[in-house]
């Protein structure tokens, strides 16, 4: 992409003093707008993160052999009042319709879920089944003050899995609690994050959640000195010893939740008369499990926990180009011409390799202006062109978070960009 | 994907009578099913279906020089102020939160991304920006009896563009045009499609309608006998004469509107106050066009005009898979082993050559009912494995619209499928 072309435009403005340093660099480096308190736009930048953490946790949920679905934002108020979180889930935005019709908007999505497996699986032979969609939530936070870490509107992968035998249950827990820590390890920030246990909320008595460790989290969380065992401040009080190893030293930490896991038994099932026709034509009660990632909020914590003072760093795989390909303006017209000519030859030649560029050819900017826009990016390598590495037939490479930088031969650069992939 | 774990089974079940026709068949043959009027749930192949829509439309969008980005669809209640659509929207969803915040859901977006790209484009030198997103809209219909067709809740591409001069806005408003059509026939639609003068609705005096003719159809649209020109009912009136060639032969016929374009002016930049600064300092008008095609609506329009008695007949580019491969059950157990061997190589072999399939591998069906669910799901090409075609070291291969099949050998059908798919 032209960065020349590219509408959304880092920015100097000063932003509120209460926002994380994570959200202040993705607004200032144009990946994100803010149209309302806890609700953001995607600008181009930020929407080439957030498909590129897609691609992983959808190719981890097929892997683990769930189904994906779409299902609608609008959730019949007759499904809540089944299992009977239309009053007493406090963050449903409810809409009514010209008709009197009533929904809330899908906050999380058991309620229809369940309901819609139902109709399809009347057998144990249907069994087990893990559907999964990548859709937009609504919560009505009170506090949403922390950019895309606590939003009213957010992007998430919710996973609903359904079983007739406990022991194949827990194992699809357990399955899922590994692909989760392969998505949080391929987006690169696996060793942030840590399994905690937490209260379940209006979901489970207990539940798993995935909390990665930055100053910028909202949540606290303990972990234990001897063993590692880690528990979310919400239950903290009921383990004065660590359950793993009995040990009663802990540290705290501030995190946030990127993700939390389930058993929610029959509680969603059962209310919906979800049964299934056993070998021996007995009735047997559906377990249900449901598994979550914010990929707003995993977008948000990478950019809280890879950074620096010049800006973002972000992690191989999400980072929206592989490489930031920079033209420096030289100051007469003809040597001027030849660089943008050679630069214009690699930007087509990287592309055509399969290799995503974002390519600031923008006219009248410093090297300073570019390098710095380029550190705020902060795409993973940056591939210089100017008068002093033609002189050399070369173009100088540096990694966003290294400090020396390589000449590599023009002919060269393909292959050496490829193999760095591959490395 | 393993038809045996394909959740959402083809079902039998009678369904309401003022259903159209391809809305039965994606009900009946498992691709979407029904939450609530007006809002569906995407089942496994309808989200296979719609993602390839979105592809073909996501690279045409890209094609035209348009950004993608993704805007919220909880939409403040004074940007709807700004423009004056707060109470003259009728189908505007209205949500209040706890701490009497109002939005309305966002059945368009002129009044985020007006205002979003005022923040960025401030000089002539920023012009032109196109922006889009494939997004979901929300939309409080009176009437939605006719599944896809006309939805209170479905998946849109929006585009918007700014112009600073109106020569450009006009050659932009062209280029989509050609574009639109571009996409309508990747889909397999684009010979019911016609160009049509309409309303403009809330958003223009005049627009242009893709109206894909179907008896399914909401609308109605009368060509022109002498020149083809044709015009919607909407405004009908005003044209005793085809307002091309003079003439006054008109053919009314049903149609379902699958996309719209509008030269909106400065109607919603206006109110915004987005202005540019021109080349000598004077402040310029920003024009903008808006851009719609909705996705779910041409996923239930292809169902419409492109089935029979029997099911489906997804045109190629947004089917759900390339090919159905079927192994038909054998009586004695040895032989049925050997037939499942050779088509499960079959499936595997397709999938490493990139061949996306659906394998019927279910045990306890009879050839009617495997063929039968083939024909409702409607994949371009069924691939038969059988103890009859075995013996020839072969595979029957059949186009789910043809009547004739062919006899392909096991060890040419990579090649045969490949072949058949560049031509």
């Amino acid at each position: 992409m032209l960065q020349s072309r590219l509408f959304a435009k880092t920015r100097k403005e000063e932003l509120p003093g209460e926002m994380s340093a994570g959200t202040r660099l993705l607004l200032r480096a144009g990946f994100i707008d803010q149209t309302a308190a806890g609700i953001y736009a995607m600008l181009p930048l930020g929407l080439l993160v957030l498909q590129k953490i897609e691609r992983i946790i959808a190719g981890k949920m097929d892997e683990a052999g769930a189904q994906r679905i779409l299902l609608p934002a609008l959730v019949p108020k007759k499904n809540w009042e089944t299992t009977g979180r239309w009053n007493s889930f406090d963050v449903l935005y409810k809409v009514k319709s010209r008709q009197e019709a009533e929904y809330a908007l899908g906050a999380t999505h058991e309620e229809i879920a369940a309901p819609l497996v139902q109709k399809f699986a009347r057998s144990y032979k249907d069994f087990p089944i893990a559907v999964y969609q990548i859709q937009t939530k609504f919560r009505d936070e009170l506090r949403a003050k922390s950019g895309l870490l606590r939003g009213r509107e957010f992007l998430m992968k919710d996973l609903y899995s359904f079983h007739i035998d406990q022991k194949d249950c827990d194992n699809y827990y357990e399955k899922i609690k590994q692909a989760y820590f392969e998505i949080f390890n391929a987006a690169g920030v696996g060793r942030a994050v840590h399994l905690t246990l937490a209260d379940g909320g209006s979901f489970s008595k207990f539940s798993h959640e995935f909390q990665a460790a930055t100053a910028a989290g909202e949540d606290t969380i303990y972990h234990c000195a001897a063993c590692g065992f880690t528990v979310n401040r919400e239950i903290k009080e009921d383990y004065p010893q660590c359950p793993e190893c009995g040990g009663q030293n802990f540290s705290e930490e501030k995190a946030i939740e990127v993700g939390n896991i389930f058993k929610l038994g029959t509680k969603y099932s059962g209310p919906f008369s979800f049964e299934a026709a056993g070998q021996e034509g007995q009735n047997l009660p559906v377990l249900m499990n449901c598994y979550g990632i914010g990929l707003t909020r995993l977008m948000g914590t990478a950019a809280e926990i890879s950074r620096d003072d010049a800006g973002l760093i972000w992690p191989e795989n999400i980072a929206p180009f592989f490489a930031h390909l920079i033209v420096l303006e030289a100051k007469d017209g003809e040597t001027d011409a030849k660089i943008r000519s050679a630069a214009g030859k690699i930007y087509e030649d990287l592309q055509k390799a399969g290799i995503g560029v974002l390519y600031d050819d923008r006219r009248q900017k410093s090297a300073g202006e570019k390098f710095g826009d380029a550190d705020l990016i902060g795409i993973p390598r940056r591939v210089v062109v100017s008068t002093k590495t033609l002189k050399q037939d070369a173009v100088e490479v540096k990694n966003r978070g290294g400090k020396e930088a390589t000449l590599i031969k023009v002919k060269e650069i393909d292959n050496f960009l490829k193999n760095e992939n591959l490395g």
